[in-house]
């Protein structure tokens, strides 16, 4: 039944070669959102989708979209991801997932077929959110989440202006974001996670995005001597604040749940051996695929906050930094992943992905749904950032069957 | 029975005069020892010293005398403290020890009484530490356990040599450390700690001085993603170390001992909030008056870290900082001060003290105690640092006391 299968070496050498562009002399991968080195990345792209006989368009934000046009004007297929990266990247996040959409129609195109509908790849600006806030912006202003004015007017790091950037680049384009609304969306994109690798399986079906809740705690007691001060006598902020992670900890563990909680900065004041801390300030980071159990982790740690504040005579202010609810995705690709997987004779899991993804704003457009690939030991976001060979292209097999059903071939 | 007591007025005086040697034009008080500014406060002091008709000697490490030399030429009862300051500090620590050591010897001189024993107020170099390492760096030269030369070779935080800084402000002086051996030590301080206030008791007769282990704790773990990696896979410093944290006060607390354990400095890295720590790093402060319970304290920590490190499947380093035995005071002198404490119809309690003091090195050459009187709040090293008048003065009639016993009038 399989007949088709992607060009390997021309997906893995333009993922080599798009990985190229960037290098600063140390070696090391930076293509911040709308930066020359970014504009390098974008010139690249373009050239393949114009060589590749697809109509180039680009919109305001930037965005890029490579369209073929298909035997009707329905709407689109779209896959994609985004060809921006984060500091000292990785080559794979993002561009995987717009070359092996590109891959995917130019085997179709190759093959003498003509699709149902349209088939457009997607590469969207600043997914990764480091130069403008915030991350996912190009897919968050076409699905009309954010609008193009204000996308625009966004300062970045630097201080330099959005819509200044795409202008000096070359890349303010001349189309409306939204201009496209797709039939569906489909992203294959590396996990960034360690669970496909460590389960051995070779496809993840993404059936949504974990919501996000990021807090800062403050917790205030008093500095005093640590070596005069009685234990009991004692309001140390530090050993609370640590309680607090452990709880999360032991919480979270116990649910049994995808829950996950995280503590990643920590800080005590005066931060001195001999001083009992007056004050530690930390973040909490919970993620959670259901709505109800993100909640109800809050207000458990809520609960816990005011209990904690009386039984150790410390004050604790709470800060909500971030709030994301979860993302689902559309059962019916999801399903169609699974089945292009094990048609393929692949083993495939359902998961939840633990980051952003332009995927989720897209949702809000069309059926959306992810395949996820493994990624060795989980590290993204770095140059150890790695996915096998075979891997990568067992994955954009599976995204050009799911593709090709979507669009209509057969 | 009571017939002397010490002049209020003059000693209170005094506190306030020498309090404002070395404000800066903030009115912080700061005088680092052989600074300009603890100059300025040793010509105070020893122009009282001459001017009560004493002898004032000063020796090569810059320790001041002011000797009373008593109807024989036998060991000298020896009281004081050091008028070196913390930055910003408050006007009790030190100074009152040798303001009231001063005050002890013009009350007894104005009685017209003549001592047994010489009896000689000392003021010691470099308590602090501050601007030179170690503390209490000039008794422990007296007592013989740092040689003059290292002593003076020392150099500070600021690139000064102590022996320089010593001769610039004219306090190198001709006499060898260790010139006098006490018949006894005994000195006068605040608590520096809540208890006394706490439990409403006016003196503290202290018998012994906390041994110290300090200890800088190490944690590596992997960072990962916080949003993607499952918590049965993370491998997180942070909470490991938090883990640390609340196991060290739930022991301590738990002992119903007098052990104290501190986390002042806690950092992770990378200190990012949706990054798992790599690696935590922290300091652990444990003190504890009897140097085998000390050592179980030790032993136990060392114990959990290894289970801690296999559970938590992270690697942990421990690195020691500084290690010092309890000092255990003259048994004779504790009870002599509860006497003269009972008799003067103050409460008394006895106890440790929590931090480090001048009496723990004299206590390697002559039997020594310390007397203490409450600190409101327990703050010290603090320009809030507060002891109420009437305390101040019980306190150093309860060494007027304690002096006049040892040196024998009565």
């Amino acid at each position: 039944m399989i007949t088709r299968s992607i060009n390997a070496d021309r997906l893995l050498g333009r993922l080599e070669q798009l990985g190229q562009v960037g290098r600063d002399n140390d070696g090391r991968l930076t293509r911040l959102a709308a930066s020359d080195t970014e504009k390098a990345g974008r010139d690249l792209l373009a050239g393949w989708i114009t060589a590749a006989g697809l109509e180039l368009a680009v919109d305001r934000v930037g965005n890029m979209f490579g369209i073929w046009s298909g035997a009707s004007d329905t709407a689109p297929v779209m896959v994609g991801s985004h060809i921006d990266t984060v500091i000292n990247a990785g080559i794979y996040d993002g561009c995987y997932g717009v070359l092996s959409g590109l891959e995917v129609i130019e085997t179709l195109r190759e093959a003498g077929l003509t699709p149902a509908r349209p088939i457009v790849v997607a590469a969207f600006t600043n997914e990764e959110g480091v130069r403008y806030a915030p991350d996912m912006l190009g897919s968050l202003v076409a699905a009309g989440g954010l609008s193009v004015e204000d996308a625009l007017a966004t300062v970045g790091t630097d201080g330099t202006r959005l819509g200044d950037e795409l202008e000096r680049i070359g890349y303010a384009g001349p189309q409306e974001p939204g201009f496209l609304t797709p039939h569906a969306y489909v992203e294959l994109h590396i996990e960034q996670g360690p669970v496909l690798e460590h389960e051995a399986i070779a496809l993840g079906a993404v059936e949504c995005v974990q919501g996000i809740s990021w807090q800062r705690v403050t917790i205030d007691g008093i500095a005093n001597h640590a070596g005069t001060t009685p234990m009991a006598m004692r309001r140390d902020a530090g050993q609370a604040a640590c309680r607090v992670v452990n709880f999360l900890r032991d919480r979270v563990v116990g649910s049994n749940q995808p829950t996950v909680a995280t503590v990643g900065c920590m800080r005590f004041e005066p931060d001195a051996i001999n001083v009992i801390p007056s004050r530690a300030i930390f973040t909490v980071d919970i993620r959670d695929p259901d709505e109800a159990r993100l909640q109800a982790e809050e207000a458990a740690l809520a609960d816990y906050l005011v209990a904690l504040a009386t039984a150790e005579n410390v004050s604790i202010t709470v800060e909500r930094l971030a709030r994301f609810e979860p993302v689902v995705f559309d059962p019916g690709i999801v399903a169609l992943i699974e089945q292009a997987a094990a048609t393929r004779g692949l083993a495939s899991k359902r998961m939840t992905s633990g980051a952003g993804h332009d995927a989720q704003m897209m949702a809000r457009l069309c059926p959306a749904a992810m395949i996820f690939v493994p990624s060795q030991a989980g590290i993204s976001h770095n140059p150890r950032e790695f996915t096998k060979p075979c891997e990568l292209v067992a994955g954009a097999n599976v995204l050009l069957d799911t593709v090709s059903y979507l669009a209509g071939f057969e």
